[in-house]
């Protein structure tokens, strides 16, 4: 029998407790879709591709991946269109707890590492046991630990991105950083660019934009989070994490598909950072992208940040310069968002393009717990940038109390000029 | 808010013991794919079309189904290749256990009601929780007890039917019985069509049979057992079924699709009838064929089937004259044969065009765990009945001693005849 029982099996004999879930879309010139699929399963845990001695039943049935679903599409049944047709099908995989650790790596090349490079092939979704699950501490605030921070209960959160993003002393940073949390800017991020860089330095931007959070607060009482940016290697990382939140940092920035899910993991879950960390979705484009190829969005924006401890995930909006479908924005948001065990939910920060007239959208898709995120939105406004940040919150409040942007315009000036310059248009901004 | 937080979700916020899941194939020219799969969660459980007064929250909470996933299909993320190409996707759908009872046209009902004539959708597959699955008491015999039955151990059984189906009285159905079962033949069948026609009433082709039966038992050492065909309504075919039992009947054959599942689930699950049931597929064609419309083959065959209590399962072979593409006959098998909570596993019977030489592909598909069935392939056979019965079983022997055909056709004049005539190819046949 060439399909082995114990690998080809229904997803109700398995306990769902103890097997990690994939969902692999594939298409290729498959005269056999059932070994097709089967590699997979076995490729990516026990097997090779002679048989070897050492592999005893036991072992197999220990560690052997198992196909539990094999769905052509369309669902053929009786013939195909054409001999030679090229076949399109998910695959439904299940690897067993037992084969994994606590890394998160170990969890991507079990489940999509050498089999991403087998050709047309595209990791969709996982379903994690809570067995497995339990063994990250994810977002150390989320987002009621966030809104606590802010003292800002209910209503989307504004956050703003320093532009320009490189050249600026740490002084100008200060300025720029007092600005926008006068503007009312809830937290504001260092572009995920920005290095260790000698006009600013981490350190010295750090003393600036806090002692600016300060006075924006004694001033106007806008309480606003700064996220630093984190760069250089693993260790260094760290030691600037552990050293920017001893110095009093409000927040952290990480690049978390360039630096990997473990580093952020490792910052996250360690007892000494004591502020959220932002995850910016810089390289995501490496993986997503391809209907054919890759990893999802939902899975490397969502889920996987949320393991990894991201109490806010960036990722581009539906409505800006970036392209992302809308329901792929959603279906992030939802993997941020749903109950998921033990683990916090963290804050969808869809990005890129975002200026007031989009606040709607982004509240009808998402609802309050959202991070509104602007660059140019907020720094290109006719009045500057506290008028930038003011245009936003005053689109934030009009959509909350149900007001239309254009007549909430005829009461407030920042939100009238933003109207009017870039109405509630998708596709522009930055 | 569009997109409610209790119906969007993601597969690790069900508890799995508590959830029926469903996946279903979708195409059209949707605009919002999440909407059209929130449409499929809510309007087969709590919803309407408008808010009803008695929708309250928790009500909601218990009932409403959910929706897990929703894959397209390529995977597009950031851009569709046209704004107006149809789309292709895969929902996954999640029902509360609480909202089924323990009738299988309910569960039909629930998961693909009303939404199966809602356009080009199709449902593939079903994950049924333990606690739902309890419910059924399924196969009263599987492989083991039918094997048991006939003290057969470790090979395929054979099984023929009566060819031709109409006309024969029952001394003629008798004789033809007595041939079949002298050529080695472990199960006979009625022809599906075959009612309780006045030239072979029920009762009198039950007794020639069963006599046939007993005198091939003594002359040749050979048990076969015969599955006569029930029909009528539902009580008459609970009655006969009782009535035949009671006359020492050995197995009984139903056209599940025809007759429904919750008639097969009664009378297998009721204690009087003490004989194996063979689910027939007439009628299948209705649901399954359509790739993109319909009840797949592996559910309406397979789980569906094991569900309802069926001991053997008989569906379209790879290799004969009614279609069905091979890993579609596998995925039958491994619904029919892979551990599933309490249920037994039921014997897969590829059928339709069997003859000799396809042994051992049916072998090598779905190993001893199989019944080998043939109409034309045993009665067509040159030298008569029981020479057809004798060469399928040389063909079974030859395979599971590693032999091949034609090397065993120079022992065996029966299998030599056969394939002469037929060979070992695939689509020639009745």
């Amino acid at each position: 029998m060439p399909y082995d029982p114990t690998v080809f099996t229904i997803r109700e004999s398995l306990d769902p407790g103890e097997f990690i879930f994939a969902l692999y879309y594939l298409e290729g010139a498959a005269s056999d879709l059932l070994r097709k699929a089967g590699g997979i399963a076995i490729g990516q845990t026990t097997g090779t591709w002679v048989p070897v001695s050492q592999e005893t039943p036991e072992l197999r049935r220990t560690h052997v991946g198992r196909v539990v679903g094999v769905y052509e599409i369309p669902a053929y049944e009786d013939r195909l269109p054409s001999e030679s047709a090229e076949r399109r099908f998910l695959v439904q995989a299940a690897f067993p707890v037992a084969n994994f650790d606590d890394q998160l790596a170990a969890l991507l090349v079990m489940v999509f590492g050498k089999v991403s490079m087998a050709g047309r092939i595209k990791l969709l979704d996982l379903t994690l046991p809570e067995k497995y699950a339990r063994r990250f501490a994810g977002p150390k605030f989320g987002i009621e630990g966030v809104r606590e921070l802010l003292g800002v209960e209910r209503r989307p959160l504004l956050m703003s991105i320093f532009k320009p993003c490189l050249g600026l002393s740490p002084k100008q940073l200060g300025d720029l950083f007092f600005e926008q949390a006068r503007g009312g800017v809830d937290l504001v991020k260092d572009d995920e660019i920005l290095p260790d860089i000698e006009s600013a330095p981490f350190e010295a931007r750090l003393e600036a934009c806090l002692q600016a959070a300060a006075r924006a607060k004694s001033e106007t009482g806008q309480r606003t989070l700064y996220a630093i940016n984190l760069t250089g290697s693993p260790d260094a990382i760290f030691a600037k994490a552990q050293r920017a939140v001893s110095l009093g940092a409000t927040a952290l920035l990480i690049n978390v598909l360039a630096v990997g899910f473990d580093v952020v993991r490792a910052l996250t879950s360690d007892a000494s950072i004591k502020v959220p960390v932002l995850a910016h979705p810089a390289m995501a484009g490496a993986f997503y992208p391809s209907p054919v190829q890759g990893i999802s969005s939902e899975l490397v924006l969502g889920k996987l940040v949320r393991l990894a401890g991201g109490d806010l995930s960036l990722f581009p909006s539906a409505y800006g310069t970036v392209p992302l479908l809308r329901e792929r924005t959603l279906r992030i948001g939802q993997q941020l968002t749903s109950p998921f065990y033990h683990l916090r939910r963290a804050f969808p920060v869809p990005s890129a393009g975002i200026h007031p007239g989009l606040v709607p959208r982004l509240i009808d898709d998402f609802g309050l717990d959202v991070v509104i995120n602007a660059g140019g939105g907020v720094h290109g406004h006719p009045q500057g940038t506290a008028a930038g940040g003011r245009a936003f919150r005053q689109a934030i409040e009009a959509t909350l109390v149900g007001r239309s942007l254009e007549d909430a315009s005829r009461d407030h000036a920042e939100l009238r000029a933003a109207y009017e310059l870039w109405g509630t248009r998708a596709g522009v901004g930055e």
